[in-house]
């Protein structure tokens, strides 16, 4: 049966949804394809969820065709596995929590991982039952801080979550190709254009992990690339580490007085004007180490403070500062912090003062103090001497002063050499649409998931998990796929495959119509029909490009000289054809 | 592809689990098709979603067909339109109620109306644009008590839920004939029995409403039905009310002392040593007005009492008390509702005392009073004096007391009369499947979905609500085609078309086997395929068995005459065939 749009249930909007901040968001609200139900949350109307559908079944297809084999989880579960790795908690307020009616605890799940490899120990006991792949196309739930551009962060989403379960690494490597491989089929058959970059594994544990981000200027996420060929997530880059430099021979650091430098700037130009640099060279700010003061605070809640030493010319990335410190939440110090440790000169603070250490675990101060990989043993840098008004120069890293570690927390620069030494980096925009990780053994210890190997041995189950933004690829299909008029759905996962519009008032109009869509849809096509008698033909066109329908048929003045009109949505070509002809065409 | 059972996630289970009741749930957890996640809350298996996915299918055709149109809603919904519409209370303990980061209040759906109303409202305005049916296909939540039997009863389940909306009456009617029909075709093409019985609206307002039941010794709903073809379940039965009788020429009341009766029987007794009856009959329960006092909380928590006085031959039923004093919960009341009420004399309570009224609204304890239907003006009882050791004979309803109303909470007996004069009643157990209700302009006025009609004039929208259980019809399914040795699905939903055993050990069978699946796949056969090697044919006919294809075919020792066995699960009956002609039998 065709989709008629005499009784689709459909108010196409003229105006832009002041609710909508991007154009894919705006064009779905306006073609009727979804509606609001809560921040964050969504209602499918009858053309949007035929696109999930269909985007839902590519997925599963290519699932299949890899091997995985589909199942279905709850959505509401109990806490305790969660609890068990410690994700009730590590999830922080994105995760929704809440108590039965026997105040039992529960959590609408945001991933499945506890809950597979349970299952898994539940029914498998021996190597011979693996390798095994699970996947479930659901919905879940995540308690995002700021829900944002409609279907593209939401707190009701599908995912499509997979895991793989092997005995061997080279199983879980074997298995993370696997999956990788059916990502790349997906996207291809969705013509959705992606990158796959190196990520950081974050919150998830496990070792190996990529992202296949689509390139956007709406993307939330920052990559990286080199031209020979690095990419990389920004939270997963590692800068390289220089080779360290001699420190003999290097000038004794002096302190100088450096009044009213709040900032590098101020610095760099007040040590230009003051101290001659033995090199002749002046001073820039990338000769300052910053030593900058930030409050973690657990996911039970404890505070507590660590200072990061980095070059004066670089900033702390939040994101890649999450993704060091976590599971804990990491914020700028505050006044209160300061105040409570009294200890920091705000403004100079500095590793030494005279020649005692001042910051790092075993200091005075007791707080952590972690440098960027960048301040190698034998770099010389002008830094705070933690007195009011002073600086040090000439303050040697390894000679001087040192840490209690490394914080690759800087920001990633377009310049900046990629880590395998492909060249320059360039930074995009992208939006993440998949994500393969090797979890590797940190669930299947944690729920003690162990299976018997050829030697009768009990061994830990060595896991994968990938995951695929199924209602989040709709609006990256919808963004990547507009124009001005309304939105150009690629053919795999349109709403129908072809949109017949009867143009004009004529019962012949509506008769040729009406027999052109029987034929189409004999021919197995589907097809939205557009058989509203009191509309007028602009209306119709006018719905016809909002709704995006790749192949548009008209039906209208031409029928006279036994024509109708094709009209590619996308290239706006529109061609008179022969009535006979326009079926051999579109079938 | 085939399902290969040398790879399928699954393992049979020789014992009954712990966990199951009924023989349904037990199957469904041995054969594999799905597995306890918490109470009430199942996760699916590859079988198990399989089945599922086909009911779920049927029942998307048959919508759809009816010109329902699909829609899919979020789950997580903000509490405001529940609020509005007095449900976000009235669900009581059953609604999974949570916060989100910001603290608002958000419910897990149990069901929709609320939602679909404002959807059309956010959509539609005249009347053109109706009549309008949606559906969706959903997971549903609602925090039972008492989850039970598996998948009968779940906390976590699927539902299609289907609204129409409609400016008549008349139009109502007709979107509630053309559901109706729906679900008679819905559940034929199941191959699931079922009665159309009349239904109390409860909880859900509304005027017409009917359950769809699969009788079922295991179900929970009591249902009566007559010979003429009346259908009801208990909890709409409406007693029928007798014709008053004349008050004229009744003997007066009298007060008797009855020590030593605190049960009807022991009252009885006494009565017919002491008491002789003007008729010459003895007296029987029948005869007794028994006084039941019970507790109604209501959903913000309020307790009060009512006394409902009903012929002592007759128990209270609590699923009709618990529908005639929705949204309130019932119960006996307790010592300490007596203790609270001294004008109550435990085991003597009676409407009046010395011609003094003591039940009632506007009586001395000021507590409702309601009589059961049979207590009809003119009908004379003996009933509590309400002092204590004392009854009183011959007391006449409308001469000496009356009451505030009716109760219609008595107990439904195999051989009452039908309402409808059809004849003697009897008694029936079902599961409930299937809902279809009027509901009127309920939803419609809370939320104000209104539309101009041919005059340009506001009117209501009345709507109708729909509603299947999918998970629970799987169960029902299952619990009515199965053997002692395992699940015999009907073909409509069977998990594969066939099943394809390879038995033996020779590379031939397993050859010939692929051959065949391969040829009944191609001709458009779904097939479970049998191909592990190590597994005795003994162990694969039981797992056969267990699974429940209907049909089965065996390749093994008859291969060397060129034949294999046709195995039918259900009539048990197993014939040998030639290869050749196999396939054309099967396709």
């Amino acid at each position: 049966m065709p989709i008629r749009l005499s009784n689709l249930f459909l108010r196409t909007l003229r105006e832009d949804p002041n609710e909508a901040e991007v154009a894919s968001h705006k064009l779905l609200l306006r073609a009727g394809y979804i509606r609001r139900a809560a921040p964050g949350i969504y209602t499918w109307l009858p053309l949007g969820l035929a696109v999930k559908n269909k985007v839902e079944q590519i997925v599963r297809e290519e699932m299949n065709n890899a091997g995985a084999q589909e199942v279905f989880f709850p959505a509401l579960l109990p806490r305790e596995a969660y609890e068990t790795t410690g994700r009730w908690t590590e999830y922080g307020d994105n995760l929704f929590r809440l108590q039965d009616r026997k105040k039992a605890d529960y959590l609408l799940a945001p991933t499945h991982e506890e809950m597979f490899t349970l299952l898994v120990k539940d029914m498998y006991s021996s190597y011979k039952d693996l390798p095994l792949c699970l996947y479930q196309i659901q919905n879940k739930y995540r308690d995002e801080a700021r829900p944002r551009a409609g279907l593209l962060r939401g707190r009701e989403f599908v995912m499509k979550d997979a895991y793989s379960f092997d005995v061997t690494d080279e199983g879980l490597a074997r298995a993370y190709q696997s999956q990788r491989d059916a990502y790349e089929r997906i996207f291809t058959r969705l013509g959705v254009e992606y990158v796959i970059v190196k990520a950081d594994a974050g919150a998830m544990g496990g070792s190996a992990s990529e992202e296949f981000l689509s390139p956007s200027p709406i993307g939330e996420d920052t990559f990286v690339r080199s031209a020979g060929g690095y990419a990389a997530n920004v939270e997963a880059v590692k800068t390289p580490i220089p080779a360290a430099l001699p420190i003999e021979g290097q000038p004794a650091a002096v302190v100088h007085d450096s009044p009213n430098t709040p900032t590098i700037a101020t610095l760099v130009d007040l040590a230009n004007e003051k101290v001659k640099r033995a090199e002749g060279r002046s001073w820039t700010s990338a000769d300052t180490l910053k030593n900058v003061v930030l409050a973690l605070t657990s996911p039970e809640g404890k505070r507590s403070l660590v200072i990061v030493g980095l070059p004066g010319d670089r900033e702390v990335d939040a994101k890649r500062a999450e993704v060091a410190f976590a599971p804990n939440d990491v914020e700028p110090a505050t006044e209160a912090d300061f105040a409570a440790n009294p200890a920091l000169v705000k403004g100079y603070i500095g590793p030494v003062t005279d020649g005692v250490k001042v910051l790092g675990a075993d200091s005075t101060s007791k707080i952590r103090y972690l440098l960027d990989p960048r301040v190698v043993d034998g770099t010389a840098w002008i830094t705070g001497a933690n007195i009011d008004q002073k600086h040090v120069f000439d303050l040697v890293k390894g000679r001087d002063f040192d840490a209690d570690g490394i914080a690759d927390i800087a920001e990633v620069r377009a310049g900046d050499q990629a880590p395998d030494g492909s060249g320059p980096l360039e930074l995009a925009r992208g939006i993440e649409i998949g994500h393969v990780f090797q979890l590797g053994r940190k669930y299947a210890e944690a729920l003690d998931l162990k299976v018997l190997d050829e030697n009768g041995k009990l061994v830990t189950v060595t896991m994968g998990s990938y995951g695929i933004g199924v209602t989040r690829l709709v609006a990256v299909l919808a963004e990547a796929n507009r124009d001005d008029k309304g939105l150009i759905w690629p053919a795999s996962v349109s709403p129908a495959d072809i949109h017949v519009v009867a143009a004009g008032k004529d019962e012949e109009v509506y008769a040729a119509a009406e027999k052109l869509v029987a034929q189409l849809e004999a021919a197995g096509k589907t097809v939205i029909y557009d058989d509203r008698v009191k509309v007028s033909p602009g209306v119709k066109f006018g719905d016809a490009e909002l709704i995006g329908v790749p192949q548009i048929v008209i039906v209208g003045k031409g029928l006279e000289q036994g024509e109708v009109d094709l009209w590619n949505r996308s290239s706006g070509e529109r061609r008179a054809v022969r009535l006979e002809s326009a079926l051999a065409e579109l079938v």
